[in-house]
């Protein structure tokens, strides 16, 4: 199977370099008869988009979604749906002068070392860039998830160097460029950016996603477990060095006898281990935790070598984030809503004739 | 694809319940000519095996591998190979009080929920049992590395509860029952884990492995990335909440001028990425790093419900291991030893043409 | 995925050689609930064994199928379904002689080319043994698709060499050795095997295999077609040559005002498609054919080349069947019952949520 | 795995619709450092595209190919491929009126059934439309395959209704409309087809196609054997009914003493096997051929029904193919080449420590 591809039954193939003509993605298996238009796309692609505000990446990506097969006046057919996005804006003269010399922190050493060719555009394929496409066929996952289940995946920027916040509110999260769950913070987190920014450094974050509404029974053991499918999805976000599925590595020092989440006819108790017990959701939240690295294209130089084996100093000039986190939270409830469609489809092939099961837990 | 399979080149499929007949395993896809025997399986199915010390379950696993096809002669055939293990000392009476109750924190209630049916014999398929059968695979796969590539996999419990290591040294993990890299830290786990146990209750633990040895170019864009795959691998395993490669959640408070790995001619100057950039390894160690959450079974009552939906108090009898972390680290070296293994086949299914590339980086 | 496995979804993977300890399979995504207890793979496995009449190999095989997981208290539980036959009576000093030479029509050069080593015993890997397995798994699947759709799955020899039905009988097929669905041909057809065997030569064969009650909607374009799929898994079997599904090669002198099936609200006036429009099924019955090769197991002498590069005459010993298109039958329907099964499953994943569909045609 | 994806290795997913806005496809595994340029698609499409003689459909295809990713500077990078071409001339009004009725033989019917939704122009998904890119994508394999092995794909018309080819010059079949082998035919070739077009009916046909320099060793057993994979994609190509490996559904009546293909050190003394045994390649040239049912699109009125599931006359209007074989050499060569550069791969994968394996026939 494709390695561009994710998903076993929600099919998804992206494709394209952060300065080639395009990129686009390829959805198989999406279910007959769900509307879409192109407008849909148009709010999480803004919410992943550069240049929202001062303090992520400058480039303007218009990213306007074409459709080009699987939706029929309107509604997906079941054929393939392949969305296109056509690339703008590439100024690739800001990067020719890294095609020489592999960047520290970068793909570009190790692309070189897989292939012996690499488009050094923008990164080529090893941008994140390509997470648009995650994050435009997750819209159709998202809105399957919410009309025939009434799940919901959100996420918030948890972490942003050393500032955690001091207090949480879900409608602060989309009111502000960091999708910081506590308003008041927002100021501090400015000066912050401001200050990075002009050291010329970068700083990692950390994100949380999770998904309400997820029914008890999605997931599938043992290498299909739904935690396990997770952490693939989210560790294959850019800059991603770490996923947590509930407690996480909190549970390392903790007793069983307060990780347990016991239960009662009319509920769960806590919910320790994130919404999932054996591979398989148990009706609770589902909630994840990432951590980002700062980014490695920063003005501060670096060593490194060239193609010839001399060593340079490299500085990444160009338009960046200093810190890939804030822009990571609709990227990461992509990727849960991919995983969740995936498991939803798996789930009723598998077991479409068991009816319904009780006791239930709410 | 079968979700009780592993590895797209090098697939490994499981199957058994904890106190079925038995649990064994297909391994497809390695390459012929191999050289192996029975007893090659021994010493890592002893690393795994419960009852080697008073601080894992007592259950007693004799663990006999036998070969059922694939080899003719002492070597691999290149067809499928099947090692079956039957199931001894099964006491199911232990298990039998538990048929009708959901244990809080265990697979009990999401089985049901999903299956409405599930085998509870000792948690049936959800059970640790099924990770003997990977350790047996990855055997194969870890000689082959070795022979092939150089490849050392080796992992150590890197924290227990609250305890870590004063100190490394590789020799002692071998040394004690615990994979502890700490010699002189022995008795203090010694004395730690029996007060744990009369406390009934459990505890966590963070376990980390690496691959020495792992040229550059084994991993693939974008969802057949290296840290990507072993992030399933990992999250798959039971217990784990957590997985993290190289620096992992510790990269959230750093800055990138801290993080990027610098490269000289002679190497790179750190290893904070854990040996994979943009989802390919870079020639350096690769190192993963899992949280494992306290066992669920533990002797203190928790609150729970039955199949009649009246709440109910559990207490786990059975043979129980207080800190499943203890037995983890073969079973991490498994997971790590299978991705590593298929992205080496993967790697030369795509790029065998390619021949040496310069520069390269020791 | 494992090149000895088969079904996207329910997913089948055999191993074993004909002479090594065991056959066996592991089926995974078998839907739960479903009774099945090990006398249910009594009858099609005997319809397939050797030694049924004088007319096929005189090896016998016990073929005792022992259940290792996946089902508890008599129904499957969703998890891996496990079964393994030990090889007995293998006689393998018959085939001792040809560890050296390679069979003409046989795989012994190809297996021999590709991995550089092969089990010799008895054809190893390729030998129709391995059928076994697909007949044992496509027990549960026929089982499964008639409770839950009414799908009958039946076959019958439809050519054997030249001789072809005079009449059919379906009633007919499971009342003599050849599977012959005419009554009245079987002493003809038992004298024409018996002078074949005499020659020491073998024959060809064409078996035709049929699904009722199959729904309009199984199959998916473009690659996971229903027909394609057929095709696969029908020409996976050993010895098949050619497949044809409705009329195939009879529709290349066709007119299309001849071979399309005109429909009307009270059903198609033919079936000359097979049952498949577009890869997907009509509602109508399911028809395959297949040819299989004369074996290449005979006593007469034929050239090859032995290990040394050097010339031989090889005659073949040990117990063969004269033709092996007689015990392909349950075969066959063993392939088709896979793949529908297969497609049953993969249609309620995508289309679920598709309610009654009309008009719809009988 | 998506089911709009052909291929383990070297996977092509495609998409689109024949009246939709593009179709396109994305090949992902495609080995780096092969040049490719945008007008070496151009032979192969043309001698698919429709419009080239009198006896093909009407449409005109321009079949412009874009590259829109994982080629840079003129060299695959080993990254995704994605190919798109624009559709043009659609005139969708033709097709208007059959969005109510189903016309018998297509897969207007299934289609309607599986999703309960369907874009009728010009068939949708279910149109030889999107053959085109099964063709674009061959091109990269059949370019690789020569290249890095020698080989040599290449197919014919073997059978146009009645018609069978009275001589044989491979130099014929790309020197006439109809890519048959023997010159001296194509009048009567021609005059045949005035006939049927007046007729306003349409006929079947059959295609051969062959691999010339396949090394031994390709294919794998049991369920990725080379002729299970070729039979698979043959099959899938629209309007194929049947598929023969090799002496195909003559084998029924051959003996084995004729059939087995006998070896000698310079040599095999026949190649009725098609060049594959046990589902692996023996280094003759591999054989296929496919039956294509006449199109069911004709000016000859037939039963059916439409939405209201009244019976109505069906005419189909539009520019069709009255043999659609004719244009189905290209395809099948398409189809095969791509199950040879998958099964290439894969053999490296599995096999690339074996050495060169004596004794080898030529």
């Amino acid at each position: 199977m494709s390695s561009n591809s994710t998903g076993k039954l929600f099919t998804v193939t992206t494709f394209g370099e952060s300065h080639g003509p395009a990129i686009g993605c390829v959805i198989d298996g999406c279910p007959p008869g769900l509307a879409i238009a192109p407008e849909e796309f148009r709010t999480d692609l803004d919410r992943r988009a550069t240049g929202r505000s001062r303090h992520t990446s400058q480039r303007k990506e218009a990213d306007e979604v074409e459709i080009l097969s699987g939706v029929y006046e309107g509604r997906t057919t079941g054929t393939p749906i392949a969305l296109l996005i056509r690339n703008t804006d590439q100024r690739s003269k800001d990067y020719g002068d890294i095609a020489q010399t592999f960047r520290p922190g970068h793909a570009d050493y190790t692309y070189w070392q897989k292939y012996g060719i690499r488009d050094p555009r923008g990164g080529g394929r090893s941008s994140a860039r390509e997470t648009t496409m995650r994050v435009a066929a997750a819209v159709i996952a998202k809105k399957w998830l919410a009309e025939r289940h009434g799940v919901r995946v959100r996420g918030y920027l948890a972490q942003l160097g050393e500032v955690v916040p001091q207090g949480f509110e879900w409608e602060a999260v989309e009111q502000n460029p960091f999708f910081w769950p506590h308003e008041a913070q927002v100021p501090e987190l400015e000066k912050y950016m401001d200050a990075l920014r002009k050291s010329g450094d970068s700083v990692g974050a950390r994100v949380n996603v999770e998904a309400e509404g997820v029914p008890p029974g999605w997931g599938e053991p043992i290498y299909g477990k739904l935690d396990g499918d997770l952490a693939a999805a989210l560790m294959s976000i850019n800059a991603v060095k770490g996923v947590e599925i509930g407690d996480g590595f909190a549970a390392v020092t903790q007793h069983g006898s307060q990780h347990r989440d016991e239960m009662h006819m009319d509920g769960f108790t806590s919910n320790h281990a994130g919404g999932i017990l054996g591979g398989i959701s148990t009706g609770q939240a589902v909630r994840a935790s990432i951590a980002l690295k700062p980014t490695s294209s920063i003005l501060i130089p670096g060593h490194s070598v060239n193609l010839a084996g001399e060593a340079v100093d490299v500085v990444t000039k160009g338009r960046h984030d200093p810190c890939v986190g804030i822009r990571a939270t609709p990227i990461a409830e992509a990727m849960m809503a991919l995983v969740l469609m995936d498991h939803a489809l798996r789930h009723r092939a598998q077991c479409g004739d068991v009816g319904e099961i009780k006791p239930r837990i709410p």
